[in-house]
């Protein structure tokens, strides 16, 4: 009687998980790096829910791939097929968070005071607001990861150019505004009940500020 | 033949350092809290320079009494007359540092764009380009403790008050205003060339935003 194919052990140990994340064709194991798969996303999704809720009572600094890839109901291989280490998945979780938010950009190319007043929500509103990524937030790492997707972001210095605005001086104007809404969400005064009324005043200070700046 | 009496021991031993901070009245070794007393205004600020000049190596943390009074030439013992505990010595060269910095009350109450440009430093400007503190203002306790002191500040609420803004509203606005502040000044756009350029934006940005909160 032939020995049963190791590899067939190897799938009948990953029924322990629900969804596998490694994909397999035929009978070989294989890495497929085809990032546009489902189950390669829903994989991705784990890891990140699992740092999401771990980061609620701990720091990103006390956080191994092990503890995260056990969490995650994933292997430390399958892990390292997706990311590199626990800070990627980090970066990942703070472009969620800023996802759909009000772009400094689009404030910018607001003409009227309180024209930005539409549906998308703030940056400070946001900071202030999440619950489920709460522990990303609040993570000092966050802050910095923010400026660093801001600094990529391709339309910034197309914008700064058509207002005539030094595309340096307009970054050093966005950490300005970036760090001071921060500071505001996530002081005391974010979570007191007149907020509403602390967030209106912070707005329009920023668009006053905008406006004064096409205008130097 | 008596014994050589016990506090003038003490006072030859003092002889090392060549000023005393503790004030001797007759024979009998007294602490004097008369906080007027220029040998006791010059014993704290020995100990606040040493506090400064270890800062530009190492970090408040790692800084014991023992050690800043080994540097200050003064004893244990005088050091806890003056202060309770090297963050109190921190404290006071953070008010060191903000001395005669413009306010954000005195830039409120310019009542036209511009005219704030008057001699007195900005926070900004300050906290990029001081030297002797350098090492002050690089601790992570120095904004909190700059933000204790402007809570205390109590022209900051009559003035709030006089121009009919709530009080919590505008020190939420002075929040963001010197977070944002700090992280520009703290960062590499402080370091450049074009620096000048990029703070008269600042400027601008912060003069447009009071204006717009006025009308708020």
């Amino acid at each position: 009687m032939p020995l049963y194919p190791f590899w067939k052990i190897r799938s009948l140990l990953a029924l322990q998980y629900r969804t596998s994340c490694t994909i397999t064709s035929g009978n070989r194991r294989k890495t497929v790096t085809n990032t546009e798969d489902a189950r390669f996303r829903n994989c991705e999704r784990r890891i990140r829910d699992a740092l999401a809720d771990l980061l609620q009572t701990k720091s990103l600094t006390d956080i191994s791939v092990s503890e995260l890839s056990r969490k995650a109901k994933v292997s430390r291989a399958t892990f390292y097929v997706h990311y590199d280490n626990v800070g990627d998945v980090f970066d990942e979780l703070v472009g969620e968070v800023m996802d759909n938010v009000l772009s400094f950009e689009e404030r910018f190319s607001c003409e009227n005071p309180g024209c930005a007043m539409h549906e998308k929500p703030r940056y400070c509103e946001r900071v202030r607001s999440e619950k489920k990524l709460a522990g990303v937030v609040r993570e000092a790492r966050f802050f910095p990861s923010v400026m660093a997707l801001a600094w990529e972001d391709p339309d910034a210095k197309t914008d700064a150019a058509t207002r005539g605005i030094n595309p340096v001086v307009m970054r050093a104007v966005r950490l300005f505004q970036m760090s001071g809404c921060h500071a505001v969400a996530s002081s005391e005064f974010a979570q007191r009940n007149d907020w509403p009324r602390i967030r209106r005043a912070i707005d329009a200070f920023i668009e006053g500020g905008l406006r004064a700046l096409e205008k130097a």
